[in-house]
């Protein structure tokens, strides 16, 4: 039996993931209380239409309880007024841990609106999720056996070791990185493969119809491996955009450059300069599969809807 | 029962799509032999101990046996000097298909090359596949219930008929459409988003030591999706771009367009269209998941091998 962490934890922003949050908390008993808050009337609704949280505070402006447990799941634009409302209001012992996927725009936004004394922040990221949004898609193994990516302002503290052992109940890795360098390789596996998803499907959208429904028609030859990343939330994204600047263009100027030299060498029919890459790329894919991070991918849909 | 459609089956190049095509033919008893032909002595090898063809003729220069059809499989590149030999050894009424991923250029080198009376050339790509390559990989449904493009330069052929039956056998939905066509189609389903995927790939690649294995560790944040297209076949690929130059150069140009004006509203932190975008690919998705070509994802491959 898992030893109960918490006694009352408010999640903030009741998603996929935050829903998620909740469903291990309860599943693996680490809490005696689980709160929510969210702006959209949906959402509460759906959290209690499907038992995942039956008790909201109306806003984080104004709330009586005691926390011991904050967990951001909202986008981070959000996140600076969400710290001044708490440097406001909380008033005991607080840990607050977010999971978002920038850590240095959390931080700085932590460190210019917060300075009370009760709160320990934890800067938090786990790597788990879906193309889907909304409650209704969380499930308790979402974090199963997935990175959680911590990059703590302070590495002497209990309140580290609560949230660490939290995502472990969870079944996830739990690793320490520094905040600038955790951007810099979310930029290069996350922000910018995501950019260009959204880039080539942005571009099939634009395409005369007739041939756009083709493009949808013969889609498993290749785009719709895209097409996946471009199904996710528009306000989480645009938001990691907007915070991770100056990592998401360095890893895009290095993208565009290796593009740029692939269509010189199209162009000037440098047949060889194209073999040599392709060959060095496989090797990667194998790094991946041997890391067992590759995932699989099962092309038969078609076969159960027709 | 399905009607045997051929006496003696010739296939040149047994990798994935050659071996694949074995096998079905075998399963769906379409013809009364198949004979291979590979310049790789471990192809032959290989497809003799799994029993796929057992019988091989040592090149394509010099043979003997007639056959009623040859399906092309090698790489594109090979094509000219394939329908030159052909041209000039068949001595009976034979059809010749493909399965290359461009067809004016298999066109032009079959135009280029071949006045053999005796052929009927039927330009065909089934669209199916796997980013392995060889004969080991290959299984006889490697073409249920996907799609294949047949390009044909004469509609009234009673060799189309023929060409049309055996991959309807094999499962797949039939579609005819004017090479050019087929080409740009092509190159925005297919041949822009495996160069992409080459592209990032190879970005990281050349990433500093200690960012790389980072950037492997966390693949699964987004990344790893265009992993699985760059471990495709480096030869078939450098073929591609080769001989579908223009196609892809004018969607590679859009898709680049579309990236700069990400790119530009990142840095001017322009918000509102970020958020335009992304919102309007969402619709893509949500077309292709109707049609039925998503496919489905299982992330938690991880759990197999840790």
């Amino acid at each position: 039996m898992t030893q109960k962490l918490f006694k009352n934890v408010l999640i903030i922003g009741v998603g996929l993931i935050g829903s998620s949050i909740a469903r291990a908390l309860r599943n693996y008993k680490l809490t005696d209380q689980i709160v929510g808050c969210d702006i959209a009337t949906q959402v509460k609704d759906k959290c209690k239409e499907l038992k995942i949280i039956e008790q909201f505070i109306d806003s984080i402006e104004n709330f009586n309880d005691h926390f011991d447990l904050i967990i951001m799941c909202s986008p981070l634009s959000t996140y600076r007024h969400i710290f001044k409302s708490l440097n406001r209001q909380v008033k005991q012992k607080c840990i607050v841990t977010d999971v978002g996927s920038t850590k240095l725009s959390a931080i700085n936004d932590f460190k210019s609106t917060c300075n009370n004394n009760f709160i320990s922040y934890i800067p938090g990221h786990p790597i788990a999720g879906l193309e889907k949004s909304g409650p209704e898609y969380g499930f308790k193994e979402l974090f199963h056996n997935r990175f959680c990516i911590l990059t703590p302002l302070d590495y002497d503290d209990q309140a580290l070791e609560s949230i660490k052992k939290m995502w472990e109940v969870f079944g996830m890795n739990v690793e320490y990185m520094k905040a600038a360098h955790h951007d810099r390789v979310l930029a290069m596996t996350s922000h910018v493969p995501q950019l260009i998803a959204y880039s080539i499907v942005s571009t099939a959208t634009e395409l005369e119809k007739h041939m756009r429904d083709e493009v949808i028609k013969y889609s498993a030859a290749g785009f719709r491996d895209f097409t996946r990343l471009a199904g996710s939330d528009p306000i989480m994204w645009r938001d990691v955009y907007s915070l991770n600047k100056d990592a998401v263009l360095e890893m895009l100027g290095r993208f565009t450059e290796d593009l740029t030299s692939l269509q010189k060498a199209i162009r000037n029919n440098d047949t060889k300069l194209l073999e040599k890459i392709f060959k060095s790329t496989k090797e990667i894919r194998k790094l991946i599969e041997s890391a067992g991070q590759a995932g699989s991918f099962d092309p038969t849909e078609i076969d159960k809807k027709i």
